[in-house]
C-alpha cells in the first residue's frame, strides 16, 4: 500500500496563490518516493489577484479552489472534505496564498488568523500524530495553530522572530535544508524564503517529503 | 559559460495555457543539468479561460503573457524580444494553451496558423541549427512551421496521422523517450499526452533537455 499524502494550495502564482514551483515539485517528490497525492485547497476567494509580470493588483476576483485546480489538472478536493484518518501526512507548499488565503500573516503579522479548514485540518493530523509538511513561508500557519514546535523559515529575522513570538522555536536553515521536530512530526524547508535556484527548491520538497516518510516508518 | 536555453509558456494550466507540471520540470531539468533559461510568452489575449475545477469555459479575458508570468515567477520577456542569437536551444511545454494560443491546431486541426512570433522563434533558430524541443502537443506546431522533421506525440493515432499530413514523420514513443531528429536537431517527447504520472514527466522532460544539450555539443 502506497503512503497517502495531502497536498493543501492556496491558487495558482507566487503573488496571490501557491508558488508552483515548489507545489509541483512537491508532487514530483512524493511520486518519485512511491508515495501518492492528493490535493486540496479550500473554496473560498482569493484575497487578491496580483498581475505577475508587473506585480500590481489586478480588479479581478479568483477563487482559491478554482485556480488551485490548474496545479492539480482537475484532480482536486475541497478542503472541507478533508478526513485526516484517510492520510499518512499533509503538506503545505509556499507562496503568498499560504499567507493571505491560508492565513492573514502577510496582513495581520503575529495577530493572523488561520482558515477554519486549514486550522482543522493541522489540529487533527497533530492529534493523530501524523506528520505535517511545510514549505517557504507556510510554516507561519503550523507556528499560529501550534505554537509549540520546532521549525524554519531560513533566516530571515524579522519573520523568524514573528514565529517564536507565536510560541514556537525558530532553527536557521541554508538552501536544501530541512527542520525536523521529531517529536511534534513538522518537517519544514526555506524554499524560496531564500535565494534559490528551481534545482534547490526540487531539492528542498525532496528532502521534506523523504523526512515525512521516515517520521511514518518511525525511522527515526 | 552555460548554455541559454529559451522556454515559450502559452499562459497557466493545462486546460486554456501551459501544463504547469511540464513547464516546471522543464525549467527543473534546465537548471539541475547545468544550463539556464529564460522564459517568454507572447502578449496576447488566450483563445479561452477553462475552469480547471468543472472543465468548463469562464466568461473572463486573460492574457498569455501576464498567466505564464506566474510560472515564471514575473521572470519573463514578451516573445516579440526574442533573438535567435542570444540562446543556445528553444523549448516549447504543452498544454492546451501550446494549441490554442501559440498556434490554432485544437480548432483548426492541420489547417491550423501558427502565431508569427512562434513561427519567427522556430525558423530564425532552424536557421541557425539551433536546436528545438517541444513536449506533449507542442510537436504539431513544428511540424505546422517545419514540416519535413521526424517527431513523436506519443502513439494517438488521429493527431499522429495529422502530424504526417502536415509533412513531417511520426515517431510513436512511450513515457519518457525522446524522438531525436538529429539532421533537424528537434526533440520531442509525448509527456501527458500519453497516460503518465507526474514523476514520468520529469522523467520526460529531463530526456528532452539532456538530448538537446548533447545536440549543442555535437555529440550525436
Amino acid at each position: 500500500m502506497k503512503k497517502k499524502i495531502a497536498v493543501v494550495l492556496s491558487g495558482c502564482g507566487v503573488y496571490d496563490g501557491s508558488e508552483i514551483h515548489e507545489a509541483t515539485l512537491t508532487l514530483y517528490a512524493i511520486d518519485r518516493n512511491g508515495a501518492e497525492y492528493q490535493i486540496f485547497a479550500p473554496d473560498i476567494e482569493q484575497h487578491d489577484v496580483v498581475n505577475h509580470l508587473t506585480g500590481k493588483n489586478m480588479n479581478e476576483t479568483r477563487n482559491v479552489l478554482v485556480e488551485a485546480a490548474r496545479i492539480a489538472r482537475g484532480n482536486i478536493l475541497a478542503l472541507n472534505t478533508f478526513d485526516a484518518k484517510n492520510y499518512d501526512a499533509i503538506i503545505f507548499p509556499g507562496g503568498l496564498g499560504a499567507a493571505k488565503n491560508l492565513c492573514t500573516y502577510a496582513l495581520n503579522g503575529i495577530n493572523c488568523t488561520v482558515n477554519t479548514e486549514v486550522a482543522d485540518a493541522i489540529k487533527s493530523m497533530a492529534k493523530l500524530k501524523k506528520p505535517i509538511g511545510a514549505l517557504c513561508i507556510s510554516p507561519v500557519i503550523i507556528a499560529k495553530v501550534l505554537a509549540n514546535v520546532e521549525l524554519t523559515i531560513g533566516n530571515d529575522a524579522n519573520t523568524a522572530n514573528d514565529v517564536s513570538q507565536m510560541g514556537a522555536t525558530h532553527k536557521n536553515t541554508v538552501n536544501g535544508e530541512v527542520a525536523v521536530d521529531i517529536k511534534n512530526r513538522i518537517v519544514t524547508n526555506p524554499c524560496y524564503m531564500l535565494n534559490a535556484s528551481i534545482a534547490q527548491i526540487g531539492e528542498g520538497a525532496d528532502n521534506v517529503v523523504k523526512s515525512i516518510l521516515k517520521l511514518i516508518d518511525n525511522y527515526y
